[in-house]
Formats: structure tokens, C-alpha cells, sequence
């Protein structure tokens, strides 16, 4: 009937995802967000086509380019959330008033980007937030540290850091230097020690016109850590809290360097590693006042951090913490004949009725079809019911591990296998 | 420094969903989910982005009418997915030989309708589906009433029924009365017999040409039940397949006059409706053959279920059965004062240690406000320590929903709160 066959593609950048890798994507997210849900974080959705001018936000004429947008055929100017941030302010913006405050929330959804997607730049995927909003309270900065911590380690990660600075040191550290009026550009450069190193810093802000006095002072300052002359009331308070929360030592490291490349941050910083994975960040955030200013004219200060899930993917995947995520059934119950199906139907409804998770094939097939499925579909019992195990009233399991098999009563079944999984 | 304020709105059709509405809406996905695991059904995730001519599939060129698209700034044509079914046909397309077959899957994502939103219809909302691909066993369709049986069931369901019928039955008597040619023009008039009655429909039919004696001698057959001259076969298996997989009689009926307007159902069709909310079809689906069709020459059949997430939502809602559905916090720790700041973390990282899902406020304030919040957040317990208190190492506890307080040392609070939840 359909003669015209379509290609099956999809759009570079964008993904289809089969079970399997469903499961691992879902054995990560049950694991991030029970964190979340223990530090007492509620979720919120935001819509995915929205009017483009509440996407752009802090991107500014920036957005037009950075964020996937169109005109719909409406004549409507539509954009695709670019993040997860601007999207939280608006929704924040709009019912404030509704909401706890001050209000936690965590995210996971996906987002967009206009680049042209290549390795590693996806057109389409998820990012995953926590944001406390509506308090100042260096509490909040302490909690999103611990939170975090935490969520590596559920993780399974052990050689991670938690790298966190004081914006509001680092803009007294330039300003004292007279040059705070490029500070973000300045900041920009700084944000690039781990990549071209303190050399290639210091030629790039002497290429920013910044004079090498200043360059060279700006490194002792931070290379020796000598804040006499700053207040650095807000680092120090910031890491007696940690302690407070208990957070280990060798989970968190103050490092002066770390910048962080966007003009928002007012605060304490966050930045996470992983050395034994290097793939760079695979979390980040800070403190930011007036979150939702674009929006109302009520100050909301928040903080939160963004976690780079599909970067979290392969740092797990590169350490091995993915191999052997099960799938859904447990059970296959197999069909020998026709005459027998009947038979097996019953033997399957009384495994779902006893709430284990568990298939029946559909039709009479060679069994070794039905063991070739069963291995397929990670499953790992296989019952076998063939005329002598009729006639017995038993029935035969086989464990897929391990190839053994065992011979039962059928009434046996429902508790054998209970006390397996 | 923003004095444009955007006005924080979002499209018609499109919707803000905060903590309460997520709640509600991870309760009911829960439940349906578990029960979809049950059966073996694993998930799978499809781009929302897509090439147009993927997504318009089997709508033709109604499809251009009918789903959100438009040209990206590549010049590329692009769709939001219209439906769960058109996006696995093409996922099964291009990964056949890596899926398990037969491949049953369930996916509950959002898709975007172009239609001008009104009250009840939405411009991006969700659907949840399960389908079976690649048998031709009556066994799957039977397997997927069971589902839907068991899913309505576990959302506390208690009067639906699951109407039944064979598009095979149907389309046979059709071609004994020579009206054959405009079978899906039949079709889709029968299907309004809910909504217009059997004078309505005869008239619709008069009106589309059908001679007034097939039309009787149609409402006769279907009325009377007179199938003596058509094979049944197809329907009858299938009601035993059903009273094997024990469904109960109750929640099943053979009814002849359910159409489902659309055409490429082949076998047994399904539709689901709950008398007492009243709020049409709540499910619906059936047996289609060559699922693929449009996306490779390999022909597999398949039958699936689309569960109108947002109406079951509604009626649930007005059955009650949404109220009271928890938030993630079950304890707020309060802060006294700035002293005592230190020792509330303290309590607090406890709670957190030993997984009891709790928040800390952060920072000291008026009591009232901090009892205002935890009932906002539907909060359990409120956990005091005064001066008097951390004296005598104890703490008060304040059971929210009776407001009753119990003063106890400090080291039971985690086995008290643990008694209770």
C-alpha cells in the first residue's frame, strides 16, 4: 500500500534511545533525584514551546543566534528552552506568590541549542537543576555543596572535587587592581587555567590589554592566596558551613582561579570535577541575585547548580558503573505447544498476580527462539513446561546466569523465584 | 540594571506545572508504570525535534494541517511529534534487528498539536502508550487488555470498562451488504453511535449515500448480534484468551458498534470508558498491520493502546483520588537563632545520614513563618530546639497534621520519625 518508503533518519544532534540505554539513563536519574528528594527538593515542568522572547533572558542578542528558535504558523516568534534557568525565573516570576518560600525545585528536562552539532554538541538533550530561591543565607550555598557531594558519590564516582570561589572576592581582587572595568572579560580568561594553563592566561589578558603589572600581581594574589587586604568573610563562612553540613574535606577544594565564565554569578562558585574521567565540568553554578529581574520587579536572589547529565553518562560509562543495568522482566514463561498455551497463560498470570515481573511468549516456537528473546531482554529465569513436567505437575526453571537448571512443583514457582529477587 | 520587564507568559495551550500538579502527575505515572514493568514492558525515548516528513507519517497530508511544524534556520522542515505510534514506527524502522522482537515498549512523552487551543484541547501535552511489534498472536492483544484492566485498576478505577470489537468482523459484514467501498466513511459514522445516537447515525449514513435497507439491515446485524453468516473466529479466540489471562468479566465488553475512526486498524480494537466521569474515551488502540510500512519493506504487525494521560489526570481529579498526594520533605529542622544555627545543621545532616527526606530553614526567623512554610511544603514533623531544649538535649517535635508536640531527647528523633513514616 505504501509504496513511497520515508528514511527512518532523524536530525543530527538529536537521539533515539533504545531500552538498554533507557534503563542506564533511568538507573542515573532515580539516583540523582533521590538525592534531591532527601534534601526535600520538589520538581516543577516548564512548557517546551514558548515565546521566544522569555527563552533569550540573560542570553540578550546573544539568544538569537545561541537558541533553537522559529515563527510558527501562527507568525508567533517561538524558541526551544536553551536551559533550565531562564525558564525556572519565569515560572518563579509569574507565581511567586503560590509558591513556598523560599522555593527548592529540581528540573530534569531537555534543552536546545542552535549550534551545528558535532561530537559531543548535541542539538537536543537533558539537562538536570537544583535552585534555592528567595534567600540570601550562605546556608543554601552550604546545602547545594553537600547535595552535590552527595549525588557523586550515589553515583558512584570516588576521585571528585567540588572546586568553589567567591565572586565577590574575585571582583574586589579587580577592582583593587583598577581593572574591574573589563571584569568579565578578565574573569573569561581566567576560566581558562585548566585549559592553556597560567601562561597562556597571562598572554591572553596582556593581549586584553591588561598591563603585565597587574597580570603579575593579580597571579601572586591568587597563586598565594593573599587575601589580607580582601574580605573574604563570604569564602570563610561559606566553608565553616560545609563542616557543619560534614562534608569531607577531600570532596571540596577552594580554588581562587575558578571563574566561571557568565556575567550572573554574585557569589560563592561551584565547579565539578572528576580527574580520573577529564572530561571537564560535569556540574556547575553559583549564587546569582535577582534571578527573576527580567521578569518582575520583585528581587529574588537564588543559587543553584546545572548537572551535565549527558557528560555524567560518559564519565559513568568510561568508569565501568553501567554494565549490568537489568531491564524490566524477570521471568520468561515459555509456550511448547498450542495445547499448552493455555496452560502457560496461567502459569504467567499467576506470576503477575503474585507481582513478579515477568513475559509470556506469544506464540509456540522452538525454544531455543524463546531463550535467544529471553537473553535479549536480560531476563533471568526461563520456565519450561513440556509434557512430562504436565503430566507431573512441575515445572522446570532455567537460571540464565548460571545455564543450571531445577525441576519444581508448580506451586513452587511463585516462592522460588521470590526468593531470588 | 533590567528595566524591560518581559511579561512571564506562556503559549496558549502549554502549561506551567508546579510541585502540587507534579505530585499529582508522578503519583498516577508511577502507578502506570509499574504495572507496564510488570508485563516486561521496557521504555524508550524518541527526538522531539524532527525531520516533518518522519512525523507526518500515516496522517498524509492531513498531517501538514494537523501537526506543529515549521522551518528551521537551516531551511530544514521540521515537526514536533503528532503522536507515540509514527515516532516507533520509524525507531523500529532503523533498529529492527538490534530490538528484541517481538519488542514491546512503553513511552511517555509530549506531543503537540497545531489545532487552536480550547478548553480540553491542548497544544503540548502527554500521552502514554505500550505496544507490542512483531507477533500476529491473538495472545498480545489479549496481554494488552490485561494491562489496561490492571492499570485502571491500580489508579483506583472502579466502574470502566474495557469495550472491545474486530475490525475484521466489521469490515466482513460491510462487504456482505456491498458497502465495502466507503467502509472507513461507515466506520467513522458508527463510531459517533455515543454521541449521536442510532437515528443520528442512520441519518449521517442516508446522508453519505448508503441505501436506507443496507443501513437496517447493518443496524439489525450489529443490534441483534446476528453473526451467524460471518466468521467470528477472530473475536472469539480472543474473549478466550481474555477469561485465560483471567480478566474479569466485568471489566470487559464485546461491543459491535466500537468503530475507532481511524484506518489502519486490522484486528480487535479497544476503548476505554468510566461511566461515572464521563468524559468520553480514556484509551483506545487496536491490532494495525504493517506498522512500518512507511518506513521500511519489512512488514510487522503490531497492536497498542494510547492512554489519554491528561484525561485520566481529569477524571481522577474529579473521582478525588488526587488529594493529599505528599511532597518530598517530611520534616523541616527550624533555626532559633544565629547561635544556635550550628547545632540545627547538625540535627539536620543527621536526619539527611540516616535518609529521612527533611529540609533545614536557612536562616533564624519568626516561628510562625517557619511553621507557614512547612505547611506550604505539606511537611509532617517541625522540628523545635529552643534554649530550653538544647539544655537538656532534647528536641520538640510538632506533628503537623494532628498539632500535637512531643519533647524527646535528642538521640530518638530519628527512630521516632522513622516509626511514623
Amino acid at each position: 500500500m505504501n509504496q513511497l518508503i520515508i528514511e527512518p533518519k532523524i536530525l543530527k544532534g538529536t537521539r533515539d534511545f533504545l531500552p538498554e540505554d533507557m534503563a542506564k539513563r533511568n538507573f542515573v536519574t532515580d539516583r540523582i533525584l533521590k538525592v534531591f528528594e532527601r534534601y526535600g527538593y520538589d520538581t516543577i515542568e516548564t512548557p517546551i514551546i514558548a515565546y521566544a522572547e522569555t527563552i533569550l533572558g540573560k542570553y540578550g542578542d546573544e539568544g538569537d543566534r545561541l537558541t533553537y528558535n522559529f515563527e510558527d504558523s501562527g507568525g508567533r516568534k517561538i524558541a526551544l528552552p536553551y536551559d533550565l534557568t531562564v525558564p525556572l525565573a519565569r515560572l518563579v516570576a509569574a507565581n511567586w506568590q503560590d509558591l513556598p518560600m523560599p522555593f527548592k525545585r529540581y528540573q530534569i528536562q531537555r534543552v536546545w541549542r542552535a549550534e551545528k552539532p558535532q561530537k559531543g554538541r548535541l542539538r537536543e538533550f537533558y539537562q538536570c537543576d537544583i535552585d534555592i530561591i528567595g534567600t540570601r543565607s550562605l546556608v543554601a550555598e552550604a546545602e547545594i555543596a553537600r547535595v552535590v557531594v552527595d549525588v557523586f558519590k550515589e553515583l558512584g564516582f570516588e576521585n571528585f572535587r567540588v572546586k568553589v570561589n567567591s565572586r565577590r572576592l574575585m571582583n574586589a581582587i579587580l577592582q583593587s587592581l583598577d581593572i574591574d572595568g573589563d571584569a568579565l572579560s578578565v574573569i573569561r580568561s581566567i576560566d581558562k587555567m585548566d585549559k592553556i594553563g597560567e601562561e597562556g592566561v597571562r598572554k591572553e589578558l596582556s593581549e586584553k590589554g591588561i598591563e603585565s603589572g597587574k597580570i603579575s600581581r593579580l597571579f601572586q594574589i591568587l597563586g598565594d592566596r593573599d587575601f589580607e587586604d580582601y574580605d573574604t568573610s563570604e569564602i570563610d563562612e561559606f566553608l565553616q558551613l560545609c563542616k557543619d553540613f560534614k562534608i569531607k574535606e577531600q570532596y571540596l577544594e577552594f580554588d581562587p582561579y575558578l571563574a566561571r565564565g557568565l556575567d550572573y554569578y554574585t557569589g560563592i562558585t561551584y565547579e565539578i570535577v572528576c580527574d580520573e574521567v577529564g572530561l571537564g565540568s560535569l556540574c556547575g553554578g553559583g549564587r546569582y541575585d535577582d534571578l527573576c529581574g527580567l521578569f518582575c520587579k520583585e528581587a529574588f536572589s537564588g543559587v543553584g547548580v546545572a548537572f551535565g547529565f549527558e557528560r555524567i553518562m560518559i564519565a559513568l560509562d568510561k568508569l565501568g558503573k553501567l554494565q549490568d543495568i537489568p531491564l524490566n522482566s524477570k521471568v520468561l514463561v515459555t509456550v511448547f505447544d498450542e495445547e499448552s498455551k493455555s496452560d502457560a497463560l496461567k502459569i504467567y498470570t499467576s506470576l503477575i498476580e503474585a507481582g513478579v515481573n515477568s513475559e509470556i511468549y506469544y506464540q509456540p516456537d522452538k525454544l531455543f527462539k524463546q531463550f535467544r528473546y529471553a537473553n535479549k531482554k536480560k531476563i533471568s529465569f526461563v520456565v519450561v513446561r513440556g509434557s512430562e513436567e504436565q503430566e507431573k505437575n512441575e515445572v522446570t526453571i532455567k537460571i540464565m546466569e548460571t545455564g543450571k537448571q531445577k525441576t519444581i512443583p508448580v506451586n513452587q514457582l511463585i516462592s522460588y523465584i521470590k526468593g531470588y529477587v
